[in-house]
């Protein structure tokens, strides 16, 4: 008689996160992957022509909580072995930014047609990556309970620059109570390939945010009296700091939209 | 030739904590002990008739943020050799408060004339054996910077009550910018026996607290625009939850005036 396998946890997670990339390939989901198999790592990813990729994986090592780098794949790789056993980039996110001399100018689903034999893929952790730890502990996420998308901000926190590669730090922000933001700082802290710990919490005019209903990306989620507003370092960073540099073309996920892959984060390193 | 001992840095605390106790017990030194001698655990006392040791003792084992129960000693012990070589409790104490069927009728600096065979004392962890870790993270601690007393207020925080042992949970607070706190909290956390992680975090009204600068215990302190409260158990609350007993006689280090012991946090279990 054969023994049962014992990772059933891991088995359903990948029969879930297997259909969920069916139907994300095939175009049919292109929502915010936030809440989504809870339990696998997500990423950010950032898709770069060769030249650039010196000079972006400097400002990845200087820059550790904002762009926390998981992987980087060889020029023209586009599966993503390392991070699941049937993962395409060119397909398996809900939603692509295409950006061309410093302008935004498609938002796609399939960037098959797009790929270049000189493109290389940076992934990079996200904070969707934590949350189901969050919901462990019992803390309720505000995005997630109202199905939307996390909101995002521009700051006025400087990234430490390289190159043609600047500007302000991007953050995911999660309302919680104030005993809960102390458990979120002390269970995020334990995931720093996810943006670790919170970067700020509450006044969130120190860091250049003037209106929390009005993010920059994803969706707005109500604050009430009782919560406050804690604030991570966030992977669309990157996506602000390369089109500053205005180079001629790259492309990234959508905010919110990410690559799931097949990873826990115990598998990450 | 023999090797030199290698524990300069204990055997450094040791003979500043030697000399600062001689002034303690001859009475000279009757300020607060935050600060003082920063890598030796502090701290707060509390001397019970052994008649209501039982129930204390489940007090603390149910309240274990606010009381840390570190050692409780046999009856009519006042010689705490667990926790160093030479502590006197009835001397070692810069400030003592004496309670009488629960009011506070005397504060003193030494209490051998009080003493009585079925004392039995209690030693709780206090916050102030983390702040040196604090000020090891390049924090600045507002109440050492300006000479004060920490500040403590009474809560509308319910402790677990046990038998005639019931009240509000008192805390110790100390402002911070908001990248201060997110370290103060990771940093604390891994002291569980000195309070642990805070309890609160910014917006004091939610636990009761009306005004920061009319603290219950302690010197109030100067919070600015860019600091947040942050707010940990206090060992101040079993004087409180005794007290409402109105049992005959007990007696307390004085807020903010600890035992110091020999011991570094890493000996503690």
């Amino acid at each position: 008689m054969q023994k049962p396998v014992n990772n059933n946890f891991k088995e359903s997670l990948l029969h879930t996160v297997d259909s969920l990339r069916k139907s994300i390939r095939s175009g049919e989901m292109d929502d915010s992957t936030s809440g989504l198999v809870p339990g696998l790592v997500q990423v950010n990813i950032v898709i770069l022509p060769k030249i650039w990729v010196h000079d972006f994986l400097l400002f990845c090592q200087k820059n550790p909580i904002a762009c926390p780098l998981i992987d980087v794949f060889d020029a023209g790789q586009f599966l993503l072995k390392s991070l699941g056993k049937d993962i395409d980039v060119r397909t398996d996110i809900p939603e692509y930014c295409v950006f061309v001399n410093g302008v935004k100018t498609e938002v796609k689903k399939d960037i098959s047609d797009l790929w270049q034999d000189d493109f290389v893929v940076f992934a990079l952790g996200c904070s969707f990556s934590f949350e189901y730890a969050l919901q462990q502990a019992g803390l309720s996420i505000a995005n997630l309970e109202s199905n939307r998308n996390v909101s995002m901000y521009e700051t006025n926190v400087p990234t430490n620059s390289v190159g043609v590669f600047q500007g302000n730090v991007v953050v995911s922000m999660r309302p919680f109570t104030p005993a809960q933001a102390i458990k979120a700082i002390q269970i995020t802290s334990q995931f720093p390939l996810a943006h670790g710990a919170p970067i700020h919490i509450g006044k969130p005019e120190m860091i250049g945010i003037h209106s929390l209903s009005n993010p920059s990306f994803g969706d707005a989620v109500e604050i009430n009296e009782e919560h406050i507003p804690v604030f991570w370092g966030c992977g669309v960073t990157p996506q602000v700091v390369i089109n500053n540099a205005k180079i001629p073309m790259f492309i990234t996920h959508a905010p919110g939209k990410m690559l799931i892959t097949d990873k826990l984060y115990s598998e990450l390193r």
